[in-house]
């Protein structure tokens, strides 16, 4: 995390410095609680009295914020753009090549003599780790399981046998991609295991977060695609293909066999069912229940999912239920009103 | 994964081979994709087309499957089970015995001979390991915990201490068995912790998948019964009592002290709630919150969870609310016409 | 975990004897099952004929309990409260200092001698940790780390580098502390990562349970507040600020830069989406998703989260809804009939 000046920033974000370019930063933080020697950021002139208020050495703002004499605005195009290559300059770069002493590596793996095997890391027998690649400490790298380029494998990811994981993949802390699909027969009088034979292919520039699983299949393989993300705790079963792109928030998770499309973003502690096709773009809302296959675009929530539109009608219909219920009442009452006064004037016109 | 002929296969997996027994299959896979030393599998004659297509050296199939003479058919009275029969002739048999130079097994441990503890695992003080069990890499055998024969306990997997693993048990990457049960008592001014002395019983055949969780009882014992098999991220909590050949599927959760009775199945990410009474073979659907007792056979669903046939119909009837509000404006306007004309009715007869 | 006499144990948990003060005791039990040297509890007087069935060599009851010559009473005012100080007198109390010669520490990092780093732990760079602290097996303490005194670090956790937890915190096994955020900026054509240069502050006494996830900062910190206790495959979001002796039940999840007050409860399964306010005493129902503020002391129930009250009067609706269908169908028969005789007195009064 080294240090560089407001003009340096500038110049690597591609920003126009209005004040002092030979200010220091040392860091990056939010606009309150900011140093003198951070660099912040302003999403929207709203937060002008935040930056006036601010000690920041300086301030990312867009085209739209305005001038301030008083404070060090860069200014940039695309803020939250300029944000984050900002948040690039100042990312930790702990690359390291080589073999801690206590990783244990069967001296058939095939690890680039770029990439780094942390403290306490099991590489297996034939497994491959690619050239940049950081296996942490106490990860487990299984037979046959193939790591490619400038991938980070976290502490305590588990990657079981004969998997293979694409170039700059991402897999936090304590992941575990291979295990088991939860496959079982009923035969006699218990459940039988069938085995798992299959594999998982995480594809190119994938980020599986913390204590997520995604199974191996049955057969053939578990298959997640290119640029694909997803958070913390998140389930992915056996046989699953998922499209690239897609967005699966934490604790949500997709049973066996179902496809999802590209772009597909299931938002968190939301459940796709076995063996369903989500077509592209599909957008499932938190805690949903997805028991149907979806056409592409849908936008849907709630358990059993349904479109969107369609769910916050009900919702405000239920709300109204207690009002509908006593309509009703009252137009019994009315019914009955006016029944006697028919029966009234029948009897009279009987007279 | 040793190769198999055609002919071998059909003996060892007791079905009639119509074709060529000599023909060498390396391994299994889906139909589509299939090599040509590659074993399928037909779950129904609906699928002929697929097999016709396919490249594959054989495939399983069931009594009512046509003949093909171009291929090779392995036919089976029961193809599912055939189809478990295969996949096991070519599961790894990867045992080991004898333990990685880098295990750390207390003097005192009780490790079979016959067993294996893998690199960087942990075996403790006064724990049992027994006969062809495998210990992966990474994983933590707690104080005076024994673990049964032939159990697989899968990398980083953490047992803590004074728990009991019963034979033929699955314990996959991640899995936590014995952490402190969730318990306090609010004193004065904060959640005092309740110690959490009891331990956990893993009965025989239990699977328990990756990253889920068996807390240990405060006192006494948290009991999984023989042959149940839990899916990935489950939660167990403290004092709960699980019967027999229960499943329990991705990201669900029994809360504490609660018991569920035998062949249980809980789908994904359903709840149930702490201190119920679950009968045998109560199916319980996915994302379900279970409240209260259940008694034997029940089938339910939904928050609070309700008899599966009522949540139906309550589902198709708040998809006709809308239609039902509407219904409810046109009475009221045709009560409306109706008393205008009955007004005009009695003011004529006063008349 | 020695043994007492009932009469020491009296004395320690300030309780009076009915009984042997020399019978002794060995560990704690539930009632039934209970051995000749166990000692048990009573929540209440109607737990009375399990205690005179019990074998137990003591009961510790409430001042409402009746007498029982024949049983060892150990009577306090608060039964609940001497339970609790009861079992912590058998907490086994397995203190360690120093490190096992297979632990990884960084020359740089600062462990107290009064600390212990258990088998195959790793300490990075200029990590800290505090006096009587217990890294178990497996544990990681990522560089510049600092853990403070009396802490409990399960095995198999992660902590990731630049995290803070305070004193007396207990992680369960498996948890992870400061992986990264989920932050992703669209950028041309595909998900852009945000770095997360932020950390995880655990304030002193916090609870964290197994393979549960705490992410760190995109920028500033997480902060989870003092004796906050936190059940497992819990996942708390980026930013987040979570108050003072929060209790956070299993599998629930607070999404990013969401606010909870101090003493909040969030119930098993349940989600609190981002960026939210969550007032002081709030309590959230299990499996609840809450989308929205809520002020301090509301008690809320469902997705979307809605006031407890109000969800319990639109299910009892919901209930009622086939019945309601009937009534409008029975309603709509009336107006016919009421109609056809309307018109028989029109077309009558016309004659």
């Amino acid at each position: 995390m080294s240090g560089h000046t407001l003009g340096e920033i500038a110049r690597l974000i591609g920003g126009r410095l209005e004040g002092m370019a030979e200010r220091a930063v040392r860091g990056m933080a939010p606009l309150q609680g900011a140093g003198s020697e951070d660099l912040c950021y302003a999403a929207s002139p709203r937060l002008i009295d935040e930056v006036v208020a601010s000690r920041a050495a300086g301030v990312i703002v867009g085209e739209d914020f305005p001038s301030l004499p008083a404070c060090n605005l860069l200014r940039v195009q695309d803020p939250k753009l300029g944000f984050v290559r900002a948040m690039e300059l100042f990312r930790p770069k702990r690359r390291r090549a080589g073999m801690h002493p206590t990783a244990v590596v069967a001296s058939d793996a095939e690890v680039s003599e770029d990439a780094w095997v942390g403290p306490l890391a099991v590489v297996e027998s034939a497994a491959v780790v690619g050239a940049g690649s950081q296996i942490a400490a106490g990860a487990f790298i299984g037979s046959g399981t193939r790591v490619g380029r400038d991938c980070m494998i976290g502490p305590n990811v588990v990657l079981m046998e004969g998997c293979v994981v694409g170039d700059r993949c991402i897999l936090h802390a304590g992941a575990v991609i291979g295990a088991d699909g939860y496959g079982f027969h009923w035969m006699d009088d218990h459940h039988h295991k069938i085995p798992q034979l299959g594999s998982v292919v995480l594809e190119d520039d994938v980020e599986i977060g913390a204590n997520s699983c995604v199974d191996r299949a049955t057969l053939g393989e578990t298959r997640i695609g290119r640029g694909s993300k997803f958070d913390n705790l998140v389930q992915i079963g056996h046989n699953c293909r998922i499209g690239e792109h897609v967005l699966i928030v934490a604790q949500a998770g997709v049973a066996g066999s179902s496809r999802l499309g590209n772009g597909v973003v299931v938002a968190g502690q939301a459940a796709v069912a076995d063996h369903l096709t989500i077509g592209d773009g599909v957008q499932i809302g938190g805690q949903s229940g997805v028991i149907g296959d979806l056409a592409a675009g849908a936008r849907v929530w709630g358990t059993p999912a349904r479109p969107m539109t369609r769910v916050l009608r009900e919702q405000a219909t239920v709300g109204r239920l207690p009002e509908l219920l006593r309509s009703l009442r009252r137009q019994r009452d009315d019914l009955d009103a006016l029944r006697a006064r028919i029966a009234d004037l029948e009897s009279r016109q009987g007279e």
